[in-house]
């Protein structure tokens, strides 16, 4: 078992759009997806784990054990609009080889369901954020860049890190379109402010008319589990590590 | 080569539970399941080496050098109670990969022997514990979970780490049941004590007779080839070690 | 996926010459292959990507999304002279073992469409160095040795690190020859004086006729590059890990 | 590319010994290897490259270029006495998988060519050593022990780190005998010495007669090529880095 897809449904889709939400930079992403899961009542039809995850099971406070995974969740819509694959999960890849193999996977399955488009959603950490936070973009092509832009957001300049970045990167390369979504965000904690602008921006984009009343319940669902496992300061040291990880590269 | 197995003879078992028994914290699975193995006669059926475990040889005291391994035993019970496959071996996976590699080797073959129940064992590292320690239990779904917890057992909450963690993942992903059992342990030593409580509630839970006065001897003889290599003391610094290795999860 | 290459054209090659130059110790081979490729109008011909490359995009002042990605282009020449195949990237692999599938997958294209001969270029890092920078060679046999060392160059004694070595090493095991270029450098910057060193040897073997004046743009489009991404100090902190790494070896 | 054996002749052997002779402490076994191979005129049947071994070319002082390389030379005696299979080479793998990989291939040559018995050689790393220094052994079973003891060799304890150790391990899982010989070493420099020692004690078991007079050229040639590339103090450093690599393991 290298990297395992487990398909429960193939679905038939009208033009979908990939969303990626996985845990990152103040899980912006991972609380964004979170709720459009359960605003669109998405559909789970894969489950992905790998022998990258890390090799433990957490507990939940019922006594439950949880495994690193991955998953896919789709949402059909009747109102004529794009139809929607959101990649969710606990946990990204630990190494860079696990990191472009799990990408490689989705990216297989989510072409094969007839997706050309992919967003990537994350946080870009900074020391101090206004109440709207900013957004910035970077794109597959610059048409797309330009469709990016006039959603009020900025370029993005420098890396972009993990999932976020490799989706769009491998995307270009196989000759899919799309963009990421970086918001501005401290980073130290599950942030719904920035996955709201996310949201905002992703829902103009879409046509989607997503209620965010109940945004602060994904995001005290991703604080409560992330704090109960003490997890909330690993992030930052993580990006710290992920920086002093580089190497040449232009 | 990369994770292989060698398969001796493939046992027809009745219903067989899995119990996971490699070493880890306070040994207390290692222990255990070699007692089991000694008082049940189990047979040995299949070995396993990977290329994940260390690159050396370890020589006895006789001078014959043993490598790194995982064995599968299997005990047939004529009282009409579900039958045993224990697995056992002088050490985990040395990486993340090696470690769902080898977890997903002995869950195919266990599958494909029928078994759909696992138990894995393991110590709760305490800085304090009592005379008769507390013991812990996780479980891949609530009805296993009361089971465990009927035996007096109580909620984990936390990370369970290696392969009894991972155990319990996987095989709620494949569809089994089973629970983790952690005793209190200081961790610091082979923990006879521990075993103990791990074999007490095993055997209500399985319908053993378990004879534990010759518990002792199993201790003491991983206690010997341990402290014989010095191996005691790098337990509690691996496990410092994995919990640094932590990366954003929830 | 693993290393992935994608072909876009299978040119007829007349008794092609293999050149390498990615990114390394003064980015010398960098700047003359990308020199080589504009002002001979090289034609790209295949796409490599690896999981061993870095996780993350990295985007342009434009905000553009670019992957780590390895490039093959070709020039034909029709005044008699053998052909050329230009090894071109932003990135060497991040592993040992994909290093050496990345060099596997070359050579094994480069031999597909008929080369036998292969040169890598590099930076041989000094504190000191003169205004006209000393170039050392090291080959796959004595007589290209010859070659190599009639064209004003001395022998290297010592490491090649990275795929410039390795390439050489691979190469003869392939039965192939070749020769590496190693220029003296500070290495702490794109290295134009040192490229230029490289490409006047390069064009005497190989009966180029490249106009050197321009030769300051690919280094300053490297130079700009690598400043806004803060990797030019990297290299030297690079190459001091890499020292370390060192294990017996004869 | 994972681990690539070029073959360039299948002998035909009488029950031929595989004798491991790569680098390690004190480069016991590699000065053992070269000296057996030129005194019988052993014969180069086929090399082994490996995506594990470290990514560089080494060049000669008449600027050659050499890559980490492992090979197998063969020795036929018409003395009625077992063939010989030689395991040369100027490095280790840099990975445990690496050494899994790379001792499966060689022992599944061997193998195929007909061999049933290993020996594998090295220095047992001590802060003092007699003018006769002590020799270790370790077997795969009771009987083969025996025999390596009778050869006035002492029981080793302890561990026995790379292919030395690994090659015994791995051999007694494929029901193949076999021994290591293990000789007290400073373990600083290339110990002719040491060698010698484990050269007289094959001799006596193989019925081999070599002359060691030129023995001391083996090791000159070994120290002098080790010097020039500074890597007589890394073993021992690579030796401690080994160590604290430990764990938990019976």
């Amino acid at each position: 078992m290298v990297c395992a897809v487990e398909i429960y449904e193939k679905p038939k889709l009208n033009d979908p759009v990939l969303i990626e939400g996985l845990p990152g930079i103040g899980f912006v992403a991972n609380i964004a997806a979170l709720h459009l899961i359960r605003e669109l009542k998405a559909k789970r039809f894969a489950e992905i784990i790998s022998a990258s995850f890390q090799d433990f099971a957490v507990t939940t406070e019922e006594g439950g054990a949880r495994s690193p995974i991955n998953e896919l969740y789709y949402c059909k819509r009747d109102d004529g609009n794009r139809d929607l694959i959101i990649w969710y999960g606990n946990t990204q890849a630990l190494t860079t080889f696990g990191q472009y193999e799990l990408c490689g996977k989705v990216l297989d399955l989510a072409q094969e369901l007839g997706c050309r488009f992919v967003i990537s959603l994350g946080g870009f950490k900074k020391d101090e954020v206004k109440v709207t936070p900013d957004v910035y973009s970077a794109a597959t092509d610059n048409e797309t860049l330009s469709q990016a832009l006039s959603l009020e957001t900025k370029v993005m300049v420098g890396y972009i890190f993990g999932i976020a970045g490799l989706l769009i990167g491998l995307s270009k390369l196989r000759n899919l379109k799309g963009f990421a979504l970086l918001v501005d965000t401290l980073g130290m904690y599950p942030d719904a402010n920035a996955a709201r602008s996310a949201l905002e921006i992703l829902s103009k984009y879409l046509n989607l008319k997503i209620d965010l009343t109940r945004l602060s319940n994904a995001a005290e669902e991703t604080k409560k589990i992330l704090e109960s496992f003490g997890m909330i300061r690993n992030v930052a040291q993580e990006k710290k590590k992920k920086e002093e990880q580089l190497r040449w590269f232009i």
